[in-house]
């Protein structure tokens, strides 16, 4: 590798106490300025003297069993909806605890929690009185009384959470044995103080640490088991802040909003409030509650570890709730860094784009036994150095664009022992690493004049990710696309229907909705809304480029389903226009845009008028279309799937679209680069597993070699 | 072909002049006791006289030319609305005739007429106001003014009908030249006057006419025609009564009715209302009123003709709007006799299932020179004998179920001059149409113990058929499954949510809702009712059968999507719990149920609990499942297609679903048979191409035997 870099350190190890002689070897090896703890592991004396930084891990609300023990009221707790039962009599029992995990979660039966219980007749979708039912705590069970046969009913109940789900999850994984963890609830004035005066006392006995390192702060995400191993995990949002609720903050929110929350706003019918739905106003007044509490209890936290001299970084995952990065209030909170785990491109723009001095991030695979979906990992079967570089291979496009300052691993040290291609893997990746952020140390890379803005129901608050890993949420078109933009010479910004609304649109060439009717991504309800329909409408005849992926714009109620038919071109048919002639077509010339491609068709897609031209279609299904529009277009895709040959793709539809010429473009689609100007470096890599050759113009010269399968490239391009 | 048929003649056969030779020879090969003329052709002294009955057809609406250019406020009309254009100013002009096929449409832009136009602002959805427009009558445009820049605008307007289109198809297809007819508006009395003394001539006119045929009644079904030959057919729908409006007929109803009926009314954004969605009350009652007035004016015409002595058949075809066969009123016509074409076995049934004397199927291909989709018939390239046996094949096994009386050809003779193949077929044809008609003449074949309701939104107003042929409906599961019923040993009742809601619940075994979301055939809004609910699932609880395909009980709103889920044990995703963990599965036991048959996978199913037996999918699509219900069964498809393997899977799952046995039934899945039970005469079917081995099981004995490809064999039961 051609590499002049100025930029050394920037790697964190996972140490291990037992495993003294790799951890200061690897510390060595791969640059490391840090050693870590993980959950699990300890540093030893040996370590921490050894002359790193020290970073510890603490998940401030788990870990305190004993105190907890003596205080049980101030578990964390969460809504549960007991599974539909149809009455086959005026009478009914349900036993509340059959559909869950029992070593989760435990029945809240307080008098001012049942305060709070629910049973609904989902049939007619109405309370049933509060006389027509009892509880049996012994049995725990719900005796219904005088309701209607034949309907079927539920109970709404609040229940403590028992076991802190991550450790859960680590421990459930890894088949401890410990103690299962208790979560505690900081809403509770008590508990504020007693984790307040915890911390003082963590501080005081951790001398060596550097940096506390918070995982994260108050909330996981919800994720909740179930009682059969058919069914284990009911439901799991990254994005959703179910497990915020308690009967203390219900009355809290009572008086700070004025008007009151039920077990029904957050049962919603038991479907819960999906982070890729879209928002209730009610549950963003949650949010921003829930949040108030986060940022004030979280600054506190954050002070005392700077008042010890050590700085305090927060690690975005699992127990984020709360902590929203990109809400307003986050810079209160004065942490000095942010820390995400990647697999993928746009966590890496995810993390980068947050406000705060230090981003870091955590690569993959962690370091396990298992890996994804139980897959082996760091065992027999296993091949981590694969997993590595695929990883690195989708998060180093994204990290050639924006400035990260540090990568880092997870877990237990001693698995990579017996790992050394695994190993060597990691050597490139530092390498390569060092590389890139000398660069972004220096300047941001060029990008073309091609300003995106993706329109969503979370806009600036969420942007980049949907909710979690894209793992969790490949069926999305819009995570495809975020990833496919995270590596591309183009600004990107996020922007949520509220937004438009109150602000105008934001200065843009490209507008993307992308999602399926209904969605947060597609935007459901928002689309009613007569003066976003115009506003967009305008700015896409002025010139803008609007791209609809899916079902964009798409809500009942209007002559199109599609509210923005008339700038795209194309609508869905939802049933009622199964009898109408469409417009026949030809494929037209547009279509060497997607030569070489995949694009799913879009389902009973129809052109609205002769003058949509088709880029991909056979006249039964449509995949592409391209609409003149005043002077600008409307362009449709059925959806979008992130490969090397479809990110190219929309990379030269955006070109095309926006009439941008190729400088500082790869010629070949498997190669892509970032020039770095007043440096003059040019940093090229190869996303294939073959050797490729490459050609970069510039307006001051080109470049021209060969890459080698999966290589990085720096070099200077030589002015004519 | 062991035959002892007692039924002789039962055929209709076009004739035309110029062909006697051709005309009286294949009168006798094929037992004509009947000759008609045809749209097109007509019948000489030397066929009129020839001994046999005569039929003529007449289409009473058309061929006034003369008369009606008197009178060109009695021409037919209809609403149009002109494709949405967005304003970019606070002007818009629209030219309102643009998109039409101006040979079928003109203006109608009296002062009347234009009380009922509505220019639309389709960005909000709201009328604009009438001082905001005005029409240019010269220049055929609208033009609005104070209007929402940016917002979508559309012009709704009363057109004349100025060419009769069934007329308007055939002229087309076979390039006539002659002089385009006119439809005329018997809503008015001056027409109906008119027409029955047209009507009184013409019977003095036609002493060898023995039936008159009415080729329909007085309006055809919609069928919009466009200017551009790349969109020509805009809507065409064979149940909607869009071509029956007029403002003598709107003001006539707002008289009867109490309410007043506006463009939009018909326009609905531009959808209109579509037979396979769910009709809207005012449709209902529009429906009502127009039939009022066909059956009154059809009775007077009926009774004319009876006064000549002649009989009068109905053609259930085309121009049948108000006809309702199944309606309430159908008896009040006086018809003698019912005359259907049809493809498929559903139009058999379709056709034999109305209260008149004789039913009559016309057989496909008519004798044109171009079929379906203009596909070549009687020309080069044309196979009419693979058509006509295709459709037989179809029919026949409909037809050993219920009575038909007689069959028929259309078209111009002279065309199967040169096709003495399908001369051949038209023999087999006409011989085993004898047999099954002299069975059915004395009883009707033995049917099992399982009589099946199907719950549509049209119910028993419009049973068997969805909207138009097979071919037109192919998309909707339910078309399938009635074609497959339409062979079985089962009575099919078809009934309606208003039925249920009026009535109860028929009394059957197993009850069918099949359709997407929304549809007629699912029911949409329906669903909501809680009486509904809870009485399907006390009758299933109490033993009934309840089969969903496709998206069956679906509507918004409540828990479920599906409001029959805790009966299926299924329901869809629509995206709100994406999040949520699913029951994982493995297929059951019962999946020998659908060995060597292919089931559509429905979209986003999912186990509503751990009992349901899935058994067909694969843990991530969901073909079909069983639900034990108390007593009885939920059964969901994920779709259905009628192939000889589909129906008999569907055959099997009935049986087995209701406990019943195998006597009556074939062995073999490609022979099917009906059992006439006093008479003791088997009829067998093999609907394949292969020669079949086939045995039959009735309580009395067994019949073995072998049946060749495409064959029909009569036999008698030996008894044990």
């Amino acid at each position: 590798m051609h590499t002049n870099s100025t930029f050394t350190g920037g790697f964190t190890l996972p140490g291990e106490a037992g495993y003294e002689k790799l951890t200061l070897e690897l510390a060595k090896r791969w640059h490391a300025d840090v050693i870590r703890d993980s959950d699990g592991t300890e540093l030893s004396p040996e370590i921490l003297e050894a002359g790193y930084d020290i970073y510890s891990t603490i998940c401030i609300i788990r870990g305190h069993n004993e105190w907890i023990k003596q205080h049980p009221e101030y578990i964390q707790q969460t809504f549960l909806m007991t599974s539909p039962i149809v009455a086959t009599s005026s009478k009914l029992e349900i036993d509340i605890m059959k559909d869950f995990f029992k070593e989760q979660f435990k029945v809240n039966d307080t008098e001012e929690a049942m305060g709070y219980w629910e049973v609904y007749d989902r049939t007619t979708n109405q309370l049933v009185d509060r006389a027509n039912w009892e509880y049996d705590k012994e049995k725990e069970v719900v005796l219904l009384k005088n309701i209607v046969p034949w309907h079927t009913y539920t109970l709404s109940f609040l229940a403590y959470r028992i076991w802190e789900e991550i450790s859960m999850y680590n421990h459930v994984t890894n088949s401890w044995e410990a103690e299962h963890l208790i979560p505690i609830e900081p809403r509770y004035e008590a508990v504020r103080e007693y984790l307040k005066e915890w911390l003082h006392n963590w501080c005081k006995n951790h001398p060596h640490t550097n940096v506390v390192r918070f995982t994260s702060l108050f909330y996981n995400f919800v994720w909740m088991w179930g009682a059969s191993e058919r069914n284990r995990h009911l439901f799991t949002d990254w994005g959703s802040y179910d497990f915020t609720v308690s009967s203390k903050a219900l009355k809290d929110f009572e008086e700070q909003y004025g008007y009151a929350l039920t077990a029904e706003d957050f049962i919603n019918q038991g479907k819960f409030h999906v982070t890729h739905m879209v928002p209730q106003p009610h549950t963003k007044d949650w949010m921003n509650f829930i949040q108030d509490m986060v940022v004030t209890f979280g600054k506190e936290l954050v002070e005392i570890v700077h008042a010890y001299g050590k700085k305090a970084y927060v690690f975005y995952d699992d127990s984020w709730v709360g902590l929203e990065p990109y809400g307003e209030r986050f810079k209160e909170y004065g942490f000095d860094g942010l820390i995400k785990c990647v697999f993928s491109g746009y966590e890496a723009r995810l993390c980068a784009g947050v406000d705060v001095l230090v981003h870091e991030i955590r690569l993959h695979p962690y370091l396990f036994p298992v890996g994804l979906g139980g897959a082996p990992t760091f065992q027999e079967g296993g091949k981590p150095e694969e997993d590595a570089r695929k990883y690195w291979l989708q998060v180093r496009r994204a990290l050639l664009r924006e400035p990260i300052q540090r990568i880092g691993l997870g877990g237990y040290l001693h698995l990579v022992e017996e790992q050394p291609a695994f190993c060597n893997t990691m050597d490139t990746i530092v390498e390569e690493f060092q590389v890139i952020a000398s660069c972004l140390q220096q300047e941001k890379p060029v990008v073309k004049n091609i300003k995106i803005g993706v329109l969503h129901a979370w806009g600036s608050l969420r942007p980049w990710t949907l909710s979690g890993h894209f793992h969790e949420t490949y069926m999305h078109d819009l995570i495809h696309l975020n990833e496919a933009l995270s590596g591309m010479p183009f600004e990107v910004v996020f922007f949520s229907f509220e937004e438009v609304e109150k602000n105008g649109l934001p200065d843009v060439q490209v507008i993307i909705n992308a999602g399926n009717a209904g969605t947060a991504w597609s935007g459901g309800e928002a689309w009613k809304s007569s003066y976003l329909v115009e506003t967009l409408t305008k700015w896409v005849h002025d010139g803008g480029i609007f791209i609809g992926v899916g079902e964009p714009s798409a809500v009942e109620g209007f002559d199109t389903y599609f509210r923005m038919a008339q700038v795209l071109g194309v609508d869905k048919d939802t049933g009622a226009r199964i009898c109408h002639g469409k417009w026949q077509y030809e494929v037209t010339e547009e279509a060497f845009l997607v030569e070489g491609c995949e694009v799913e068709a879009g389902d009973a897609i129809y052109l609205t008028n002769e003058r949509t031209k088709v880029v991909l279609g056979n006249n039964e299904k449509i995949g592409m279309t391209v609409h003149d529009f005043g002077s600008g277009k409307g362009i449709y895709m059925g959806g979008f799937e992130t490969t090397l040959e479809n990110n190219r793709m929309l990379q030269n539809l955006l070109l095309w679209a926006t009439e941008e010429d190729n400088h500082y473009i790869t010629d070949n689609k498997y190669v892509e680069c970032a020039y770095y100007e007043k440096i003059n470096k040019l940093l090229c890599i190869n996303q294939s597993d073959t050797c490729q050759e490459v050609a970069v113009t510039t307006p001051t010269g080109t470049f021209k070699g060969k890459i080698e399968a999966f290589g990085f490239k720096a070099v200077e391009i030589e002015t004519k």
